[in-house]
């Protein structure tokens, strides 16, 4: 297999951008994802490969529960201010306010939808881990299009 | 959980179109799917979600093989052929000519890129099994921009 074409058909795949938060012992956790797709309607499950050598991937395999925000065609900086790691100050997180979950997970404000997940299972072996997960809360805040990786002109695939 | 907001906000997750194939004793098997993202850069793995009640799902659990292809901007009409099983006349599958793959995966001639991987895991419970796959062999025939779900106008998933 020619690496490069690899790289090339797999970045034909397409994707929306996506702040996922979760919480352990240590604080709250957060990243940019894109790999993430719903895998089930009966019972509502998603799947989701989070970094294995990351903060936000001890916090899920710690807690069992994280929350995917969407992000909407105009929030491009928010996708960019949750490229590395989670900041806490105040009531914000990375400078975007957040609340708190009824299970105590960071819920950013800002995004037009999210849905809070209880993991059941998961597939370790790559460098990245995937989560399945049933969604068990969800939340629609604004009637807006979702920003596309493609839009943002950055890559995370190949 | 509302299910009218679940349904709302799992809708805003983005995806491409694309038509995957494989095979069993009984023959080429294939379907138009969405349920799809790289899970792993090193080594290179998707996860596929694929419906348990389906010809296509029989095949790839049978032989652990299949063959991912990304629908081009152009051609709504091949994903909307493979909405219902796999009909091989010739060497056209479903209307659309194809070839054999190096381990006898139909293989489309159509799609701008495809990529072929082995199953490494799969995770049951769902209406949907989730399959953990390396990619072992990629193709790129033509540079245009994939087709996505939103552009169809069609829904899967909420």
């Amino acid at each position: 297999m020619d690496p490069a074409i690899k790289k090339k058909a797999l970045r034909m795949i397409t994707y929306g951008l996506f702040v996922a938060t979760s919480r352990d012992d240590s604080g709250p956790a957060a990243g940019t994802i894109n790999w993430i797709s719903q895998s089930s309607f009966t019972p509502p499950l998603i799947m989701v490969a989070i970094k294995a050598d990351s903060a936000l991937h001890r916090a899920v395999a710690a807690s069992r529960r994280f929350i995917v925000h969407v992000v909407g065609k105009d929030q491009k900086d928010l996708a960019t201010a949750f490229f590395r790691g989670a900041e806490l100050s105040g009531d914000r997180l990375n400078g975007y306010r957040i609340e708190s979950s009824a299970n105590g997970i960071p819920l950013l404000v800002d995004p037009p939808a999210w849905f809070e997940s209880r993991v059941v299972n998961d597939v370790r072996g790559g460098d990245h881990t995937v989560f399945v997960a049933e969604v068990v809360e969800a939340g629609v805040r604004k009637d807006t299009e979702p920003l596309t990786l493609r839009d943002t002109g950055f890559f995370y695939g190949g």
